[in-house]
C-alpha cells in the first residue's frame, strides 16, 4: 500500500504524545499529515516531527475532519469526550487511556498476543495499562505453551509513567534533598524521593487499586482467558524510566526453566536476559529507551506445583504506551 | 535482678553496631562494662556510649574474657571464627549473621515469635534475616489465627542492608548523575540510583538468591512450622533505611480483612498503618528509625481461596537486626 495517512495525536505535548511522535518516525509510518492537539495552554507550541517543526493546536470538536487515525493519550477524561467525535469524523482512535478498555465493543490490543481483534473494531481500539501489557509480553508466550491459571506479581513502577509533573518532582526532590532544603509534593501525596509508595492510581473498596486490578482484568480480555486471575502489588519506585515486575506464575502444565527459556528466547518483541552467573538480569535503567522487553530471573517456583517465578522490565512510555499504540495503527 | 552485665559488641563501628549501642541505651539495658571489638582498621575509634567515649579495641582471640552477653554482626566469617572463642569465654552470644541461623543446636530467635526457643541455647542464639524478621512481625500473628501455608513475596530492600559503603554509594551516585558526571559502582555490579536490582546475595543453582530462600527456611525455624512455603523475589531500591515488602499469603481457614485487622491491631511490635482514603499506608521513609514494624494495605487477595494481600515495612537496621538482638539478649 502506498496510501499515505493523515494521523493526529491528542495529548501531543505530553510524555507519551512526544514518544508517538518518535515512534511513528522511527518506524516509518506512512504518515501523509500529522496534526499535532493539545489544551489551549499548550497550543502554538512548536515540536520537531519528520524533519520539520510542526505547531501543536488547541483539541477542538472539528480537530478530526479528514483524519484517519487519532492516537490518544491525554487522560480518559478528554478520551470519552473527544474519542467519538473523532470516529463520527471518520477517524480510527487507538487510546491509551483506560477509557474504552473494558468496553465489550472496543478490541483491547497488545499485537503480538491479540492483533488479530484489531479487526473488530467500531472505531475505537484501547491500548492496555502499561504494567499490563509489559508482563503479558513474558506472560502470553509462556501461557501458549503451559496454560497460565494464576499470577502474583508486585509492581517497581517509574515516575514517567505518571507523567512529565512526576518526572520533575523526583528530580526537584532530589534536588533539595542534595541541599538540605525542604522536600515539596505536589504529584504525589508522599516523598518519592529515596521512598516507595505503594500506591498507584487511586482505590477501590477491596482495598486494591485500579492499576492493581487492570492486570486481571485486562489480562483476561486481551488473552481471551476469563477465568485467569491475578493478584497485584502495584508501587511506585524512584526511578525516572522503565517499569519492572517480579511475577509468580502457576500453570496447567508441568514447565521447567529450559523450557521457558525455549519459549521466552523465541517470543516477539521479547529479550531473554538471564545469566545470573555474570550478574546478568533486566533492569530497567537498561531498558529504558528500548522498544523490546526483558525477562530473566526464570526460577521453578519453589511454592507453586506447575510455576515459575521471573522478572520483567520495559519502557512503559514505549511498549506500555506509544509503541504498542503505533503498533495497533500499523495493523489498521 | 539488679546485675549488671559485661556486654560486647563485635563489629562496633558498622551500621548496625552503632544501632546496637543506641538500642542498648535506649532500652536501659543493665550494661556493667561495655567492650567496643572491631577490625584492627577501626581499633583505637572512639563511639560515644552510654554518655561516654569508648575506644573500640580490635577483635583478638582474648577478647571475650569475662564477657557475659556478645553481640555479634561483623559478617558470617568473624562469626564463625570467634563466636566459639567467646562460647568458650563463657558468653553468650547473639549473632546477626547467617552463620548459625540454619543450625539445629542453635536457636533462631524473633523474641514476639518465638522467645521460648532461647532457652534452648548452647551458647549461641541466631538473629534471623532482616527481611524475614519484617515480613513475620506481621505474618505471624495471622499464622497464629489463620494458620500460614504458603507466601508469595517481593522485597523492596533499602540499601543501609548492605552497609555503610553502599549508603555512600547511592549518595555518591546521586550526586554525580545531579552534577552530569560519570557514576561509579563499587558496591553493586550495577547503577542502583534511579534503579532497581533484582539481585540481593549471592545466587544459587536454583536460581533463587540465599536472601530469597531465607524467609522459607528461617520463617520455618521460627515459626516451627516446617511445612511454610515461600517464594521471594528480593530486590535492593534506591531508598536509605527500611525494607518493605509485598506479600501474598495463603491461609488454612478463611480470613477476611476486618478478622485481620483485628489480629494485627493486637501484634506487638507491630503498627497497624492501614487508611487507603487518606493515602495512609507503611512507607519505608516513616519507618526508618522506628523499632515497631507497619503493616497496612491489607485486602482479601483475589487469586487465592484463602489469602491475604499485604504491604508490611521496618526498619532493617532494628527489628532487623539491633533491636531484635537487643531483645533477644533482654530474653537471656
Amino acid at each position: 500500500m502506498s496510501k499515505n495517512y493523515h494521523v493526529a495525536i491528542v495529548g501531543a505535548t505530553g510524555a507519551v504524545g512526544i514518544e508517538m511522535i518518535k515512534v511513528l518516525e522511527r518506524r516509518n509510518f506512512p504518515v501523509g499529515k500529522l496534526t499535532l492537539l493539545a489544551s489551549a495552554r499548550s497550543a502554538g507550541k512548536e515540536l520537531p516531527a519528520f524533519g520539520e517543526n510542526v505547531k501543536v493546536t488547541e483539541l477542538r470538536d472539528d480537530s478530526f475532519d479528514g483524519v484517519d487515525i487519532a492516537l490518544f493519550s491525554a487522560g480518559g477524561g478528554i478520551s470519552k469526550q473527544y474519542g467519538p467525535l473523532a470516529v463520527k469524523a471518520g477517524a480510527v482512535v487507538v487510546d491509551n487511556s483506560s477509557a474504552f478498555r473494558m468496553d465489550p465493543k472496543v478490541p483491547l490490543v497488545v499485537p503480538e498476543i491479540n492483533g488479530a481483534d484489531v479487526k473488530n473494531h467500531q472505531g475505537i481500539i484501547a491500548n492496555p495499562n502499561c504494567t499490563t501489557a509489559i508482563t503479558l509480553m513474558a506472560l502470553w508466550p509462556l501461557h501458549q505453551a503451559f496454560g497460565v491459571k494464576r499470577v502474583f506479581a508486585a509492581s517497581y513502577q517509574a515516575v514517567s509513567g505518571t507523567g512529565a509533573q512526576a518526572i520533575e518532582e523526583l528530580k526537584s526532590q532530589v534536588a533539595a534533598i542534595h541541599a538540605g532544603l525542604p522536600v515539596e509534593k505536589k504529584v504525589y501525596p508522599h516523598q518519592i524521593a529515596f521512598n516507595v509508595l505503594p500506591h498507584v492510581d487511586s482505590f477501590l473498596d477491596t482495598g486494591y487499586t485500579k492499576e492493581e486490578m487492570k492486570m486481571e482484568n485486562e489480562g483476561r480480555r486481551i488473552m481471551h482467558l476469563p477465568s485467569f486471575k491475578a493478584s497485584v502489588t502495584c508501587v511506585r519506585v524512584p526511578v525516572y524510566r522503565a517499569h519492572s515486575v517480579a511475577v509468580n506464575a502457576e500453570f496447567e502444565k508441568p514447565v521447567s526453566v529450559a523450557q521457558a527459556h525455549d519459549v521466552l528466547a523465541k517470543a516477539p518483541g521479547l529479550k531473554l536476559t538471564d545469566d545470573p552467573k555474570t550478574n546478568t538480569y533486566p533492569l530497567p535503567l537498561n531498558c529504558a529507551g528500548n522498544d523490546d522487553c526483558e525477562v530473566g530471573r526464570l526460577r521453578q517456583d519453589c511454592a507453586l506445583d506447575n510455576g515459575l517465578a521471573f522478572w520483567v522490565a520495559g519502557d512503559q512510555l514505549l511498549k506500555g504506551a506509544a509503541l504498542n499504540a503505533v503498533q495497533i495503527a500499523e495493523l489498521i
